[in-house]
């Protein structure tokens, strides 16, 4: 018989290096944290980027109703075309095409999550060997993604003390022949920021001097508080092209659905059909969104009322002024006030805080003594900051500050000259 | 200011290797086909892997129900965890779990759809570099995925003469140094064939004896007709690792849903944690199935009445005894009876058409002159054949196979005597 060139003797499977380089930074990090509450306090979780966690939060009733109609009709249990539904594309693009930027059927792909818009975005755009600028502090999935693909990422900085925008020289700074594309999240997870139309614009010259394609991570589109202006970045400019990605997720508070998009902006036909024919083919390879949910999804659009958007957007915006507020008087605490999304970054004066190493350190001990549970931003690449997810109800919102400045006063130390003299 | 390394004067973005290398075989065969019906014949396409395209084959009322109380539940907005809720694993590994072969929820990652299953399975068996086993005819899913990580695929032949058993020699001849996972399709998709027992035992010899683990494509396991015996893979053995990938998809009638699954059987601890550690990382890449499907998962799988699965059942096996008894006597046709899924494969005697090139080239004049579109099987790597999906309705099976027998009729040219001594 057939003389094989024998394998192996012995057993021997081993994880894929793109397993092994699969990173999840929050998973890093907090897996590595010793969470264990104070037994008399019961735990108060501010960390999940998650609406619906403590059930304050439901969807609206119109989009449940959306999709048991789209079950019933039994019309939505087949394979759809890869890229979606035409009709449900087609309803995506009429909901955010306008005169500035407009939007057909065949500009918008369907896919599971915004997660995957993501993937699909960073997988057309960039080979191996390639960078791309994310923003820092910034969404882990980015670097995740990138690294996973032999992507090297560089962090360009946002600045707290501008309200979180971008350090538009380190952003120039970063780009070389092999930068093939600049993320920008707008409104901002973990910043809870909003860009202005004129930083954009900024943003906008940068990426057109150097020819550089945007993914516009605009996942938090529209969650701005009331008065913030927030166009979308596609809306600036007719010459960059742009991927902007997006979803139910947050908006519409159901991330579990896992309903997101591409849209395609090209005014300048940069992309032109090769890009788009390539993001089809990538959909190709496991499909995107359930069916139902796209079956859903031109209904879940029209038909939601505009109340259940602001009812969300104004408790977003009471329970960041209050967390802002609470915070704000704390010694040794630098919260910044957030203009949209559903965070707040918190920055720890370390130097007050001898009794801890780190941002990690610091929130671990909160667990411990508050069983208050912030996300360290070192998982964003951001040490010396916690992020405050500002979704939970607002009694626990008032609880968690109130324990988390007992917990500040305990451990704060105020600078002596001395020391400081010693330093010298 | 900053002096950037300016990247590029003039825009140019091209698409990604990976993008570029995401080949559709079917895609690739079908886009090149000029498929023109006959206007006097109301089309009838046999030609799709989608069994509710025609409506005679809806899902049971209990899945609707089941999908419908999740919904209205409101537990199930949020995000699972990545490889799935717990509950739904849970769920899977009661299913599935035997003496044999058993599995815990631990065992279970939810995916969205087999095809997701596919490529975490080979994403953290493979590196680029590495090859894969693969049957021909197959899946045209495998290829897309490996080529477009840079994966190589071998084929190993089936053999239609013996029911489209693996030629065992061919097989173990393709295995070498690189060789890092063998993925077996039973039930058959394009064949409908069902590997006996005895057959199975010795695929699992040819990976014993090489310490390769199996990627085992279950999608349609339980698919097989009344009488047929289907283990599983993994109830086989208890030393080859297997990755065994399924879903809702089939079985439920419900592949828009994307809800898959990998069943993780490792009684010989070959895997280890790492194995199982490198999958989890890559489900946090883009997240799983629709969290409403999960939510309705454990109601689905024990509350659909066994009488669902078996009408299904029956109703494809008649469907395919009338399409393989119609077609067995037209002359130049070789029909292979299947034995479960909702194919069958029929063989072209391309000598005794002279008319056509090749099984290309027959199936698309099938459709100008007769309306009958099958899906010739060079989508599937096996030219010369064609794939038929015995989904449709009865009167329309009739129907088609009364066309096709027309055409072949009408094409056919008995093989003389004297052209073969020419030949010689
Ligand atoms: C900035 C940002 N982008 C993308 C996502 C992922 O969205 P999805 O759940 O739709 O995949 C998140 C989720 O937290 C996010 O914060
Ligand atoms: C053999 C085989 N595996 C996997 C799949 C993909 O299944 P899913 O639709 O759940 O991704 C199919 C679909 O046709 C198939 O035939």
């Amino acid at each position: 018989p057939t003389k094989a060139k024998s394998r192996r003797q012995r057993w021997s499977v081993k994880p894929s290096e793109m397993s092994n380089n699969t990173l999840n930074p929050i998973r890093a990090i907090v897996d590595g944290m010793k969470l264990t509450p104070n037994p008399d306090k019961p735990m108060i979780a501010l960390s999940i980027g998650d609406p619906t966690v403590f059930g304050n939060l439901p969807t609206d009733d119109s989009v449940l109703q959306a999709m048991k109609d789209a079950i019933d009709s039994q019309k939505y249990n087949g394979y759809a075309p890869s890229v979606g539904y035409q009709k449900s594309r087609q309803a995506v693009a009429n909901f955010y095409s306008c005169t500035e930027a407009p939007l057909e059927a065949e500009d918008v792909i369907l896919t599971s999550g915004c997660s995957q818009a993501i993937d699909l975005a960073i997988s057309v755009l960039c080979n191996p060997g390639d960078n791309i600028l994310v923003p820092c502090p910034g969404f882990s999935l980015y670097k995740t993604l990138a690294v996973s693909m032999g992507i090297e990422v560089k962090l360009y900085n946002l600045l707290p003390e501008k309200s979180w925008e971008v350090d538009l020289q380190h952003l120039e700074s970063l780009i070389d022949e092999r930068t093939s594309c600049m993320i920008v999240t707008n409104p901002s997870n973990p910043c809870g920021s909003v860009f202005s139309k004129e930083h954009l614009q900024k943003i906008l010259k940068v990426a057109s001097k150097h020819c550089l394609p945007i993914l516009a991570d605009e996942i938090y589109s529209d969650m701005v508080f009331p008065g913030v202006d927030s166009p979308s970045m596609a809306t600036l400019s007719s010459d960059v092209p742009i991927l902007s990605c997006g979803g139910l997720a947050k908006r519409w508070l159901v991330p579990g659905w896992r309903m997101g998009w591409i849209l395609i902006h090209d005014r300048n036909d940069v992309f032109g059909t090769e890009i788009r024919r390539g993001l089809v083919k990538l959909t190709q390879r496991i499909l995107g969104a359930c069916s139902i949910v796209q079956g859903a999804l031109e209904s879940i659009l029209n038909n939601t009322p505009q109340s259940f958007y602001q009812e969300t957007i104004s408790f977003l915006k009471s329970n960041s002024e209050l967390c802002f507020n609470e915070l704000s008087i704390v010694p040794g605490l630098t919260p910044v006030m957030p203009s949209g999304a559903m965070y707040l970054m918190v920055g720890i004066d370390m130097d007050h805080f001898p009794d801890f190493k780190n941002d990690v350190d610091f929130t671990e001990k909160l667990v411990t003594e508050q069983s208050v549970f912030c996300l360290p931003a070192s998982a964003f690449e951001y040490p010396n900051y916690f992020r405050v997810v500002v979704t939970v109800p607002e009694e626990l919102m008032i609880e968690a500050c109130g324990r988390i400045t007992e917990f500040c006063q305990r451990h704060y130390r105020p600078r002596s000259r001395d020391s400081n003299d010693l330093d010298q």
